[in-house]
This record gives C-alpha cells, structure tokens and sequence, in this order.
C-alpha cells in the first residue's frame, strides 16, 4: 500500500476510488471519540465488499467460544466489542437509480481525513446505470465535546440530471458482527419510535443487557434554503428511516443535515434512555452543525495543543506520528474508569475485548505523558476495579488467599479468551499490571495512590507470585514453569526470563511499598493489613526469601540473560539468514516449526530491559541487544518499538531509526497487510515511545526527568509535550539545540545529559548541543 | 455404575429400566460387524434423554473446526464419523397411544447383549398412558456373515388390551451428528422408493459424496401365522415406512420381522446401489430370520473359538475381558484395508475420525495374535496406502524430500485435528508405525511385506526424523525440540525421551532393514531406491551420524530415563500425595496446573521400555518403573494396561493385578463417568494385552515365541489363544501347570521360563510349574 495515500503534514488524503482498498480505508479513515467510533463507511449504499462497524465504547457481548478441545478452566465465553446500530444510513435515490458506488462510475473520488480538526471529508462525481451524473460532498465528525453526538452534511448537486431525487436517512439495528463465531445476531430492539424528521431505534444486546438508544433528526437544504420536501415514514423491526423526495435540476444543490446521538447503559438509566437521547439529539440539532462543528474543532485544537508531536523535515515521519496520535486520543480519553484501549480501538471487530497488557505496557505512557493525570489514574482504577475478579480468575486455577491474575483479555475483569498457553500461561501481565502502579507514581508523585489503592493490587500480584514459584531441588532456586511470555512464539517454557524478572521485581516492590506506606500512614497501612487478613511475618519472609533465591538463566560467560532455558539447544541461526520469502514466519511456517525455531516475535528479555533500564549497566544492555535484536523477527506490532528505544540508548542512532521506521506508518502503509481488520492502536503508542524514549532519550531516575536526546540524520528537528508531576513542556530538539518550553506555573529541575538545569515556571530553555 | 449389570460369563444383563443411565447403556450395548454398528437405541419411539447412533464404516463428513485462534498449518477440517440412516425404527401405536418407554410405565424392563452369539435381546411390559399394558420382545443383530444385513424380531403381546395396534417400520435419514461443529446436517437425500412391505433410502453425505443406500423389508406374524395387514405408504423427505395396523386381543401376539441392509459407496457403484441393496436386502429376507441367526451364531462361534480367554474363578473378569474381546471383534474385521478402529467403535461420536496411534500401539496386537494374518497386514497396508498423504502432510509443515509425518487422526489419510500441541508436536505416532512393521513381521515371518510395502514406509519415516532432529551446539548431541509425546499433561517440551528413542530406533532399524533387504533381493531394493530417489551413503550416513550422537535426557547417577528435559525442576510429590477429591485431574485442575505438574497421563518413558523390553536388563527397567509409576494418574484409558505388563514382567504381581483392574472393566464399570459418549475401544485390547503379555509373560525374541506366566491370586485358572507364525495355540494356565495345545499342523519350538519346548502339530504339552 506503501505511498498510496498522499503525504500531508494534517490529513490523510486519498485520490481515487479503490474497491480493492475499501475495508484498508475504511479503517484508516475512522473516526471516534472515546465513547463512540466509526468506520469509514460510506453513508449511502455501498453493495462491494466492505465491513461496516459503528462500536460503542463498553458495549461488548459474550460469544460463546470456538474451542476444538475443551480444556478445564477455559472461560464460558469471548467477548466481543459489539458493532451497534449503524446511524451514519443516509439511502440516495436518483431517479430510479440506487447511488452505490459499486455499481456507478465512479469518475472522481477523494477522502480527506483532516486529523487536526477531527473530520472526515469526501467528494466524488458518479454516473449512475442510467447514466445521471451527480457531485457529492461530505463531510462528518463525531464530537469531542458531546460525545454521544454524530453529525453529518450529505451534499449532493446535480451535473446532468432533472428528476426526482430522494433521500432516505435511515437508522439501522439489524447488524452482526463480522466476528460472531456462530453468525448470531446480538442485538434485540427494545422499542423504536419514527416521526417525520426523527426516529430513535432502543436495542438491547443479548445475554449482557446493555442498552443502547440511538436517535436521528435530519434538516434538508436546496442552495442555502431550508425546506421540507414530502417525508415517508420508514418502521420496520429493528430498522426506521424517514424517506424524503424532492426534484433537482442540473446545477442545483440540496445538502442534508443528519445528527444522531447515541446514549447506552454506561451513561443513562434504562427508563429515560429514549427522553435523555432525544432531549441530547434535539439540542444539538438546534446548535447547529456550523456551531457543533466548529467547537469540535476547538476541542481537537486544545488537545493537539497537549499532545502534538512535530517532525520538520520527513513529511511522511510527521504525517505518521500524527496519525497515531489521532487514533489513540479517539480511542481513549480517560473521563470513564470503566472504560479501557482495544487494541483495535473502534476501528474494527478483531481481538475481541478491550483490555490486553498492552494497555499498561505501550500505551499507559502515552497517556501518562500527554493528557491529564486522571486519565492515566482512571486507567490505573480500572484495574484495581477489576482486582476481585483478578482474584476470581486465579481461583478458577487453582490459587487461593487473596492471589490475583489479572485476565489476558477482558472487558468486564473476567477472563475470556482461551487459548490454554495464553490465558493460563502468559502470566506475565500481572507484572505490566505492577509496572504501571511504579510509572505512574513516578511520573505524577501522586503517593496517594499506593496506600488508596495500589498497595492492595500489589499485594495481591505478589501473592499469585508466591504461589505460583516452585522451588527446584535439583537448581536449588525457585523456578516458574510452563509459562508464556510476550514472546508469543514460544510457549509454554520454563524460566522465562521475563517472567522470571518481573515476578521477582514486583515482589521487591511491593516489599519497599509496605515499608514505605508503614512509615507515611502505619493506621491506613493497618487497616489494608487487616482487609487482606495480610500476616505480615509470614508472608513478606516467604517473598524476600523467594527473592533472595530467584533463578535466572542467563548464558555462562556472557551478560545475556536467557529467554529461556533450552533456549540454547536451538538452531543458532539469525533473521538475516531467512530466505525474505518465507517472512513474515506466521504467515508461511507452521505453529510447530515457529515454536521450535529460534526466531524471536518480541524480545522479552530486551522489554524487561527496557522496564528498568537504570538497573542494567551499559555492556549488559549491549549485549542482550546485540544477541536479541537479531534473532527477533518483529512479528509483533508490540515489538521494534522497544527495540528502537534501546538502540537509542546504546547511541546507535541508524538502527534505532530503522526500527522505528518499521512501526511508524504500520497502518499508513500497510506493512502486515491486516489494516483491512482494524488498526493496531496500542502499537501506535508504541511509535509515540521510540521518539520520546528513544530520540528523545526521556527518563525518569530518583525522581528527576531526564534527557539524552539525538536526532535521526534525515530530520532536522523534532519537538514533543510532556508532562511530569503538574508539569507542561515543550522539548523542541534540533541539530545544534534542544529548546525546552516550560508552560506550567511551576519551577521543574530537569537533566539534559547528566547536566542538571532549572526550567523556570512559563519559560524557556535552550541548551546548545 | 459398579454392580449395576449383572455378572454373567456371556451376557452383559440389565434388569430395570434406568433413564438416567440409558446413553451409558446404549453404548455398552452396541453391537455390529466391523462394517456397521448400532447403539442399543430403542426400536419403537423414545422421547427421553437419548443418543441414537447408526454407523457405517469409512463413512465420515470434514467438519468445518471450531478453532479458537487459527495456526498456520492447521487442517481445515474435522472428520467425523457420520450418525447414518436409522433402519431400526419400529413405532408402535396401541390405540392412540404411541409406545414410548419415557411416556409409559414400565413394568418389567431386562436388556441382555449375548456375547456367545452376537445378539441384543430386550423384554419388557409397559402400560401406556391410556392403561393398555403389552409385553415387547425384541432380538437384533447386526449379521457377521452377510455384513450389510440387520434384523430385528420385534414380538407385542397384549396383557389387557383389545384394539387395533400400528406398526411402522421405518427408514430415516434425517439424522444429525450430536457432535456437529455448527448443527449442520450431513447428508443430502438422493433418492427414496418405497412400497407396501419394503423401502429404500438413497443418501448421499455433503462435501465428502459417500453414498449410502439402505433398504428395509419386513413380515407380520400372529401367533405364528403370517398375515398381510392393511399397510399404508408413508413417504417423505429422508423418510420412508409402512404403516400397518391390525387387530389385537388379550393374550395374542404379533411378530414383526424387519430386514436392512446397508450399502454405500465403498461395496458397490452408486447406479448399482440401488438394484444391489434390493437384492442382497430380499435374499436376506427369504433364507429367513431363523436362518439368518444361526449362521451369524455360527460365525461368532468360529470368532470365539480363536480369540476367546477363559478366566477361572473370577466372573466379573471373566465377563469384562470376553466384553472386551466382543466389542473389539464387532469394530474391526479386517477385510477391507481402506477401514481402521476408531477410538469409540461404533459407539459413539466422540473424537472423531477413526485412526490414531491406537491402532498400531494398543489394537494391533490384538488382532495380529488372534485373527488371520490378513487382519494384521491389512491394517499396515492401510498406512502403506496413506504414504503420499503423509508425505503431504510433512511437506504442509515444511518437510520435504520424502519425509512422511503421519497424520494424528485421521479417516483418508489427511491430518484433521488441530490442537498444535497434539496435531504438530504428537510425532511419535510415526514410531508406533514403524514398530507395528517389526511387531508385524516378527509375529508372522512374513519378511516379503518389509520389501514390498515396509521398508518404503520406514525410509519415508527416517527422513523425517532427519529432518526434525536438530543438532545441539549447546550438548554437542541431536536434539528433538518442541514435541507432545505420549503423556499429553505435557505438551511442548524438549528431548521427550520416548520420542528421541522412538526416532532413534526407527533410523536403526531402517538401516538394518536396508542392509538386509540387499541381502535378500538386490534388485527389488535397487527399484525402490530409484522409485524413492534414495541417495544411499548421504542419507544412511547422516542416519548414522543422528544414531551415533543422540541425546538421551536421564537422571545422573540412576539408571531413570528423564521424561523430558527440566521434569526434575517439578515439584516432587507424588500421585499418592494427591487429595482423591482432587481426581481425576483433568476434570479438577486447570489445564495450566496440569501442565506444570509433576505428574503423568501415561508414563511415555514406561512406553518405550514396554516396546522394547528386551534391550534393557532388568534394575533398569525396575528403576523406572519405581520412579515413573507413582507418578502417574492414569488418566489416558491407555495407561495401566502397560504398567500392568510391566509389573508382571518385574514379578510383582498384586501390582499388575491392581493394575489389571484398572481397566478390565473400564466401560462396563463406567470408571470414568464417559461411557455414555461410546466406548474405549482401543483400550480394550490394552486389557488382552494386561493378560497375555502380563500374567502369560508372552514375548518374542530372536524370532522365538517364549512365555513366563504367572496367575493372579484371585484366579483359578485362566487361557488364552494365540496365532504365531502360521501357527494356533491354546494357552492354559493354572496353579500347578500351563497347558499348550497346538492347533495347527505344524511343530512349533518355544519357550517357557527360558526352558525350550517343542510344541508338535494337533498336541498339548503340559508343564508342570
């Protein structure tokens, strides 16, 4: 796909009408809001091939798994993010001509999608069977500010045709997943209501109960006179419309303005849902789509104004960060504790749920450094909201006493995904779980939280960790068996290195955090002591013993910690030595040849390395990357990011710019060929990290931030925001300087290259470089 | 369900009609000929809990697998065998009431499968709701001489009715798999005929086209008279009857005689199919039902005569070894080499498909040493026959130059099962199949068979395990990495020593017989290696590097062989430390747990010391038993009857006793709570096995047929029969002696207790011990 769209610094352009990349674009051009996205769909028929999506956040259905051999402990159920009533419809009749670009030709075409405002535009001519040749314009957003609210201008001017013209606004429930596993439908309409001008569809979903309420009304335009052409009645189950003909000449003009609003069970008690939602849309209709519109746009303004990253000099850098920033502040805005980041965000059906680790691994930091503290805590609280469930989870196999294991996917705490080597084995999600209480205390000072709420995850974390070690008489060391790390091209191994490592380090932490807590507040520390029926004794001396005897395999006479043991017993051979037609390996290998291959999906050695950087001395850190880096085939969009990030630091600034570059415009240009099923949003946290982190070599060490940054040769500056502990800043690097922009009302100690400097409440600094 | 069936030498006998118990008693009380099979349903109508089963042999569908996350390389499908036409129905209307067992009370119930004969016998008395109360007699049997031909008397006696009573024999093929992926139907009607006194049903099965023609006639008798009721045609879509009515008193009786016959694709070309089926269904009809049965009688006369094992002393062993012989003679008869023994018979649906490693490692022996030679050699030429496909099937997961990795189920030769850890990493299934070459050919001297069908088998054999051994930079040794072995509570492990054993001792013995075969025709082998493309000193070379340099895992010090790498980091505890609530595992603990316990499904390492217990001296393989045994929970059905031999083989014999009895009376016992799906086929012959190279101590080595017996205390006397080399002879063996009879014309030179005996042509030979 790679150069197909057009390189634009704020917009994502595409010239031409391709059927062949419908679903890609469709992805790429989504919109949404954090509570609601929107594929993009086109609003009139469409009958080539195209998955429609409109997700609505938190609404998810249990599908009643596929599974070849049932294994004991397997949840009930997958659930899936659940595609909801489609209320962008706006049905087009020319004549007796349906407008369906699959059937016209289509003699112009061009979508905009303009990241700065938040919009998506479209224009294109088309000639219909009978040969009517019309212009049409679009644009549509779904707001910032009233985020249940959808708007749309459906401009449509004739070029050759007199007749009648009708439009058929519609909204529609009768909807599947693409994704169902038994092609069921799950949704169930609870009432619908259709008037002249507005019609309102309340669908329920099987099995969960969400309701969901949607409502359209809809004003029409000829030039720039409102009028009110005939309107038919549309209402039939799970579908109401309104249908609305008016006669056209060549030359003139009739815009259609349709609003929607969308207000679920998240948001409204199910009695007034129906009032509420129509009450919303009436509103929001009488604003005005100028006015909507326009504060929409203000909305994107201050939230770029936060977020932006600049990139001068590579167009194609700029217009791919920006892109990925786009798509993470539409999946996820943080005012609802409940809600979480699909990986695929409202961008497509694949993976199910909402919650992976990815979430505190790749794209907690984003968030954390970007938008207000209480997005990052909101994203902490949904976890800690999930902590019983966690505990739950660890029952059902087999823990006890308080032990949690965090799900490997969720949307509700509970687990349902189940494959046995993920659900049962990659365990290590307990320790991003972990990693992210320690980077969110670091980064915001908010103590607080620790004895709130975060001591108690901890606790709960290093209980699973204490049951879950096996002391090996024949090592003599505590080992951990049959686990799989984020490597996800091994399975079931013993030793993990990663695992390993973070079970170890949450156990220490979490030993230093009740030290601490008893010193700050013994009274609140005691009362959590007695909610957990903690025995202090007995329990922190099983942990610091576990942590005194912790196995690590590593290999003899070197600094390389061992993914795993047996690692060493495979075929020592490289990346670059596979024949390029047989990459990428999930594609052209069989599972069994992968597993038992040494080639590497992510490093998860060189990610625990990443965690704690400041533990490892340099030589260490080299060496694990000069050992894993090539042997790792970056299969997963989790992956080159961090390696960047650590090519960065070991100073070699080509490689870290390769590797990034393979993550940058993952979606933009297509490089898995998978786009046509979603978007990889948390990867594109990832992209934000390897400039931050990598280039911009920020750190946090004893509490101070940090920067050792360096600039990829083929940039000639790039700039970020971040902020750390009330903090605001700019960092503007560039070959001879690095620009700091302090806009807080606070005076902030910083370290540029080991140098300490004070960054003066709203001023600058420039350090030469 | 211990003690629910009562203890009888021939017959397994219920008394009393158990609905709950019904689907476990429709699978014991199966019956069929090795071409079809039939579960103990109910002629007339039964609307409770029930799984009617028809089954025809080679007759399966590729269901569309139910995947929870596709892996490169999986098969697309998951054969199963086909629920086929129901050619049993008789439904029976007394007045307006319809004769359903769920719907009446029933006041006497008694079923009774008659081993000696091959018959199903049933009688009962039933009031129905109306009050009319009827005594039923029903006998069926599936005929072991003309094997397409079933027949059931179905006798009604009034006890207090007058009235008219209906009969209608019927034939439906609108069947579905209880096991369907989707709730798909598998069959397509082709066509149908039907008549007053006959009917015929032509099915054809989706995807895979198999036709299937079924035909039923049937006669009314009155007391003993032939009559010709009014009958009325019923005829429908998969359906097709009579519906006769007639008169019935107090005190009379009718007989209605029903014949089937089943034909399908694999006995006649689909436009003979129907003519056939007619013909071969109305020849039945007139030699009569008396007829009929006295020669199938006669057959199973003949079949117990050669395979029977008597146990003195011991009725409830008496009748589960004969139950187990029963069902293994009704699932496989060996005529037809496109045919295999599924795991479940033709009891049930479950597992699917109708080979596995079973075949060659547990029923093989079976056959081989009770049945004509034929019956052995046609199940190696079935695997002859599946060559390419295991070719193809190695080549999917990227093998290549000949290499052949047979499938793990199959019904055509194509893998279709799809968990990795089993589809992919379950290889030493190609060990089981090149054992069953030496087992075969050092029971029957048929050394033709290794030149003209085995050694090509081998050679395909021993290039894969080329291929898939992989050299340790790190031990300097070949290693086998990624693999499930026989234990499957471990999946994905390395150096699995009954694997590495397995491959290393199939290369030997191909090189072996690659010498041998230039021995004996230097010309036929020179063919081969040409047809094969056989580069004779590159590959026997690098077969004898592998040979010479494989790692075997084991415990230092001792003479234990390590299951895999890393078993010593388990916990060491032990089955007995285990809580029995906690029992059996699989149905308690999470496949994780399971996972990473210490302990065992099967005891592969037992396994291969089982194979080839010649090549180890006697502390070795008592270490490992001691090691291994207690570890093991026996939660394969495959599992004791090893261990049994091997406790023998030790001398220690209240321990292969209590082995013994953990799967003697496996399904008629229902010890696991799974009969209700069908039965352990496969594993019966593992009990035959307990016996005859258990406590008879039966061995070959050096091409000699040698025995050292021994006999549970709890038995008087117990014998066998055994086929060897041409040769038929009757074991007995008792406290003082163990009897031989020679049934065959020729001397045979055996031995017993490492004593040499010559066993002459037609005599006995008795050995005092």
């Amino acid at each position: 796909m790679s150069s197909y769209l057009q390189v634009d610094a704020w917009n994502i352009i595409e010239y031409g009408f391709s059927p062949d990349r419908l679903r890609e674009m469709e992805s790429i051009f989504s919109i949404g809001n954090g509570k609601m996205g929107q594929r993009a769909n086109f609003e009139e028929s469409y009958s080539g091939d195209s998955l429609r999506g409109s997700y609505i956040a938190g609404i998810y259905y249990p599908d009643k798994t596929r599974v070849g051999w049932w294994k004991n402990g397997y949840p009930e159920y997958f659930a899936k993010v659940l595609n909801a009533t489609n209320w962008i419809g706006i049905d087009i009749h020319i004549g007796d001509d349906v407008l369906d670009l699959a059937r016209s030709k289509v003699l112009d075409f061009k979508r905009v999608l303009n990241m700065r405002k938040g919009t998506l535009e479209r224009e294109f001519k088309a000639e219909t069977p009978s040969g009517h040749v019309v212009m049409v314009k679009v644009i549509r957003f779904i707001s910032f500010n009233e985020k249940e609210i959808g708007a749309i201008r459906y401009s449509i001017t004739s070029l050759n045709y007199s007749g009648p013209v009708t439009f058929i606004p519609y909204l529609d429930l009768d909807i599947q997943n693409e994704d169902a596993n038994y092609d069921e439908k799950f949704w169930d309409e609870i009432t619908r209501e259709v008037r002249p001008g507005e019609a309102y569809l309340i669908g329920q979903t099987k099995k969960t109960h969400f309701f969901l309420a949607t409502g359209m009304c809809f004003e029409i335009e000829k030039g720039d006179i409102g009028i009110s052409p005939d309107c038919e009645i549309i209402d039939r189950e799970k579908y109401v419309g309104n249908s609305c003909t008016l006669q056209l000449k060549p030359g003139e003009q009739v815009n259609l303005y349709k609003y929607a609003a969308n207000l679920s069970s998240f948001d409204c008690v199910e009695e007034k849902l129906m009032q509420e939602t129509r009450s919303r849309l009436l509103k929001a209709s009488q604003r005005g789509f100028q006015k909507l519109l326009s504060d929409h746009e203000s909305a994107w303004g201050k939230k770029w104004d936060e977020s932006d990253v600049t990139i001068d000099g590579d167009p194609s850098a700029q217009q791919g960060i920006r892109f990925n920033i786009f798509h993470l502040l539409q999946t996820y805005t943080g005012e609802d504790e409940r809600l979480n980041i699909g990986p695929k965000g409202f961008t497509g059906e694949k993976y199910g749920g909402s919650t992976y680790w990815d979430t505190e691994a790749f794209a907690f930091p984003f968030y954390l450094c970007t938008t207000d503290v209480r997005v990052a805590r909101n994203l902490l609280l949904y976890r800690y909201k999930h902590l019983q469930k966690a505990i739950e989870n660890a029952e059902k196999l087999g823990f006890s006493d308080g032990a949690a294991l965090y799900p490997m996917v969720t949307m509700n705490g509970e687990e349902c995904h189940n494959e046995w080597e993920i659900t049962f084995e990659e365990i290590h999600r307990n320790g991003a779980i972990a990693y992210a209480i320690f980077n969110y205390i670091r980064h915001t000072g908010d103590e607080d939280y620790m004895m709130d709420y975060g001591l108690e995850v901890l606790i709960a974390l290093s209980r699973f960790w204490k049951q879950r070690v096996q002391f090996s008489e024949d090592k003599k060391k505590y080992v951990i068996l049959g686990v799989t790390g984020p490597n996800e091209y091994e399975n079931n191994v013993n030793n993990n290195w990663y695992t390993n490592f973070m079970a170890s380090w949450t156990l220490k932490y979490t030993l230093e955090n009740l030290e601490h807590s008893a010193d700050r507040d013994e009274r609140k520390l005691g009362r959590l002591m007695k909610k957990l029926n903690f025995n202090f004794h007995e329990e922190t001396s099983a942990w610091k013993h576990i942590l005194d005897h912790m196995y690590f395999p590593a290999i003899p006479g070197t600094r390389i910690f061992l993914q795993q043991d047996g690692y060493l017993d495979k075929e020592q051979v490289l990346a670059a030595d596979l024949d390029p037609e047989q990459r990428p390996l999930n594609q052209n290998w069989s599972w069994d040849r992968i597993l038992r291959s040494p080639f590497i999906k992510q490093a998860d050695v060189l990610q625990g390395i990443y965690f704690f950087d400041h533990q490892f001395d340099t030589e260490t850190i080299r060496e694990n990357f000069d050992y894993y880096e090539p042997r790792t085939v970056h299969e997963s969009s989790l992956s080159a990011c961090i390696h960047a990030i650590l090519a960065a630091k070991l100073g070699d600034q080509k490689r870290a710019y390769d590797l990034y570059l393979r993550t940058a415009r993952l979606d933009l240009d297509d490089y898995n060929k998978e786009v046509a099923e979603g978007l990889h949003i948390t990867s594109m946290a990832g992209t934000w990290l390897a400039i931050v982190e990598g280039f911009g070599g920020m750190r946090i060490e004893n509490g101070t931030l940090y920067f050792k940054p360096m600039i990829p040769e083929q940039w000639n500056a790039y700039s970020f925001n971040i902020r750390y502990r009330g903090n605001l800043m700019t960092v503007h690097i560039d070959r001879s300087e690095i620009k700091f922009l302090n806009r807080s009302d606070q005076d902030l100690s910083i370290k540029v290259f080991n140098k300490p400097y004070l960054l003066k409440a709203h001023s600058g600094l420039d350090i030469k470089t």
